[in-house]
């Protein structure tokens, strides 16, 4: 079997590294995180973590990829099949706080680290949060056109509707006091608010 | 002149040693910063430096300490001799962004270093943090009792539109294509929208 640069999915080791790494970066920053941290945090050292993982920037570079590939395929599945725009609108904003709430630490990283990405990394994630971020603009656009929605400015109501997400990444916990679909149902009802459906 | 530990105004010298700091901590986070960093920002070494500060953390709690007394100040201001209900929560939540389109940095080191903060700094910041957050709940609870509001979570609705000043400090740029007023009273416009006003 090569051993090539061949992408495979990561064996549960390459997670738990993943995982390690992601802790650490969220906890005292990229810059003060070393490959040896990571090792001693999964119990392994210098050789054998190389085996599984190039340096610390790549890990940086996976977990943010791997973060806005999984926001953008949460926003396909929320708004497949549906053909109701305020309803699509209510889908994807719930998806969008859904992952922020179960996926806190990459929320976290993904905002503090952008600027610790090495190039091709660093366009290669802005270029996906481009992306998203259209994708929530054309919903927005589509709504206005279709007189569902009332917005002064698409481009400052999507910002709205998805700083809702980091905001939940902030101050959500699994054991607070409000269930993850009680945070959820009530921030789809906040971006239709936003949006200004009536 | 005593140079006891009475509280006075700082002086420009210190007031440029907080902004090398605050710039520092945005920038590399509180851990991977020194003294020395600091002291090299401002083109100064260890004695004469620690004439004006007493230590990191003393700098960290002053940054954090004084931008949340700041915007309790800036809270108090904006509804002050205002009876409307609608046109209080408007003012309060423009002016929190406007304070976070003003101060992105304090925003940013407010956030992420919280963990940093050493007692009994830290219970400080979230005393004064829990005061603010309250201040807005009681603005809301008010317009739900009096009919003005339509809100199901007071809490979750505090947060959102707390948030939205979070969010403006991550992406508000001054040269940007969005003047700080244009964000400001769209912002104030969400506020009222988040909470349900007709």
């Amino acid at each position: 079997m090569s051993r090539g640069p061949t992408r495979r999915a990561p064996g549960p080791r390459a997670r738990e590294i993943r995982d390690a790494a992601l802790a650490l970066f969220a906890e005292r920053g990229y810059a003060a995180t070393t490959m040896a941290d990571i090792g001693a945090a999964v119990g392994m050292r210098g050789p054998s973590l190389y085996k599984h993982v190039g340096s610390k920037q790549e890990l940086l570079a996976q977990i943010m990829t791997g973060t806005m590939d999984d926001l953008l395929q949460t926003f396909r599945v929320a708004v497949a099949g549906c053909e109701d725009v305020v309803e699509r609108l209510r889908r994807a904003a719930e998806a969008h706080v859904r992952y922020h709430a179960r996926h806190r630490l990459e929320a976290f990283v993904g905002t503090r680290e952008i600027r610790s990405l090495e190039e091709p990394h660093r366009t290669d994630v802005l270029r996906r949060r481009a992306a998203y971020e259209s994708a929530f603009r054309a919903l927005l656009a589509e709504g206005a056109e279709a007189g569902r929605f009332r917005i002064a400015t698409v481009k400052l109501t999507s910002y709205a509707i998805l700083d809702l997400g980091m905001g939940a990444a902030v101050w959500y916990r699994e054991n607070g006091d409000l269930t993850e679909d009680q945070v959820v149902y009530q921030y789809g009802d906040f971006a239709l608010r936003l949006a200004g459906v009536h």
